[in-house]
């Protein structure tokens, strides 16, 4: 084989879906990872609602094997961030708030709803082998959740405003890594199965002004202000999902009661495989769902349910 | 004198200003203490515009002397947060935060813009002799720009947005006792008085999403907005002044870029006292203006110039 053959992958573009053959040259300095697994996340919902500025392949929670080389064979998943690895930012360690950075399958490269995907040889993070594809392929949104713990020791009483996949995955780390937390989910409708594993409340049961800390997973504007009319004075609101519009938001409230908002995204890939491995988080099998990337609609179409454990693209 | 004499103050309601007498019975377990001089402050001018529900007497930046008892005599300035002193927060030394608080001329208790004003005991602080009146009635919001330092340790790149009365404030608390914050100063106007004290620059020269810490001293949304716009992924907005509305806030450039938003209210009176009495904080005194209690509008009128130092009610 003198040339690469072109690859069938996943394309977005105006708000549309197509399978296409797309140019499947290998950008310097990457690694050729043949795609297994590929989820569908929030985000991706997003990027085909057009609330961000993407055209080409999406996908990005992914586990893969390597396609040649040394390593060839070896199972990995990636960190999503291509940080350019010379400015302010990549030196102090911060990749992921490289002002250049590329996102895999959101911003500037193209993603893992494909054959095969192309990443940075040191943004890979290999999988042992008793932890499972469909494992692997979670530990991009569980790093999400673990990134709450990089940045705050979550002590006293936490309100988890939304139960949707992100809100359960933080429950989930919260459960099993903070127990100094007191946690309570708020939940728009009956879920029988997380009240089992939580306390669950309803809207209208939310104290305002009394937690220690609350944590909007709802991506929704009002999910944030319930968030913050919970938080008590002095308290920390984490905002962990981005918002499709500006938000209208009481900062005088913020001031008098000198609360602390924190924006939360990308984790340590590393710790959540980790995580899994070892057993600390156990992922629920129940309720994941496969297609074939030809079945995009239905695959997209059956990720909006949030009850929807996890869809993803079996390649 | 059997009886307490009728006190007279300056009324606030339905955003109009009146001289009356009022009512001198004094609140049990409070020390009367004897105004000398009563700062206008920016909260005053927004009770004036209606933008809190209080109708009485306002003032709460003030410096006395003792009526009577064993401290008769003695000049105190007060902490202006008067906590029930029985809740979870006044437990925690947190009377600020106190949800049944009263707050000195701004909720629930009566102020200092009167010939005399009634304080608990324990929210009084002695000023030291060789301190001024018009220094010890700056203590409040002194203490306010303190309050920062008591939050975060402010190092590296910090820009404040505003060289109002506060933001001098704030900027003269930095420059003392942040000695690896790297000072610059956003203002709307030339200001050559400030220019020789900081390194100050205009809207147009703020480098976007460059400064390890922004902090907003403006009250306007606009202000919000520009520090929002300066800080760093990662960096710290801290928002020190209430807004007459609600703020439109792009929420997920601060979950995307994980900024943490701080607000910052009241401050120790204790330490603002001590900063002025050791020369640490030195207060200017051109640019201070006393009115009688009687010339109320005049005095209002003053303090709506940013540039004007301070504004006094001589009493």
């Amino acid at each position: 084989m003198t040339k690469p053959e072109a690859m069938r992958a996943l394309w977005i573009e105006s708000q549309q879906l197509s399978i296409r053959e797309t140019d499947p040259t290998q950008p310097n300095d990457t690694v050729e990872v043949a795609v297994s697994l590929a989820g569908i996340c929030g985000t991706d919902l997003e990027l085909l609602r057009g609330y961000y500025d993407f055209v080409g392949v999406p996908g990005h929670e992914f586990v893969g094997k390597v396609v040649s080389g040394a390593d060839a064979g070896q199972r990995v998943v990636a960190d999503i961030n291509f940080g350019c690895g010379t400015c302010f930012m990549c030196k102090k360690g911060q990749q992921h708030h490289c002002p250049e950075r590329k996102v895999l399958g959101i911003k500037g490269t193209t993603g893992a709803f494909a054959e095969v995907v192309h990443v940075p040889g040191k943004n890979l993070i290999s999988v042992p082998d008793h932890v499972s594809d469909w494992q692997a392929a979670q530990a991009e949104p569980l790093a999400a959740a673990l990134q709450i713990l990089e940045q705050v020791t979550l002590k006293g009483s936490v309100l988890l405003v939304g139960a949707g996949r992100l809100g359960r995955m933080v429950a989930r780390v919260i459960h099993a890594l903070a127990p100094q937390a007191e946690l309570t989910v708020c939940v728009r409708a009956e879920r029988p199965g997380l009240q089992q594993l939580y306390r669950c409340i309803n809207i209208a049961e939310i104290e305002a002004h009394s937690y220690d800390f609350a944590i909007d997973c709802t991506g929704q504007p009002e999910g944030f202000e319930l968030a913050l009319a919970a938080v008590r004075p002095r308290g920390c609101l984490i905002a962990k999902s981005t918002y499709g519009r500006r938000l209208q938001i009481d900062m005088s409230r913020v001031v008098v009661d000198e609360i602390r908002i924190l924006g939360s995204r990308c984790g340590p890939m590393d710790k959540a495989i980790k995580c899994i491995a070892d057993g600390t988080i156990a992922l629920p099998e129940e309720g994941i769902v496969y297609y074939p990337l030809t079945d995009y609609s239905l695959a997209f179409e059956k990720a909006t349910d949030p009850n929807t454990e996890k869809v993803f693209f079996h390649i």
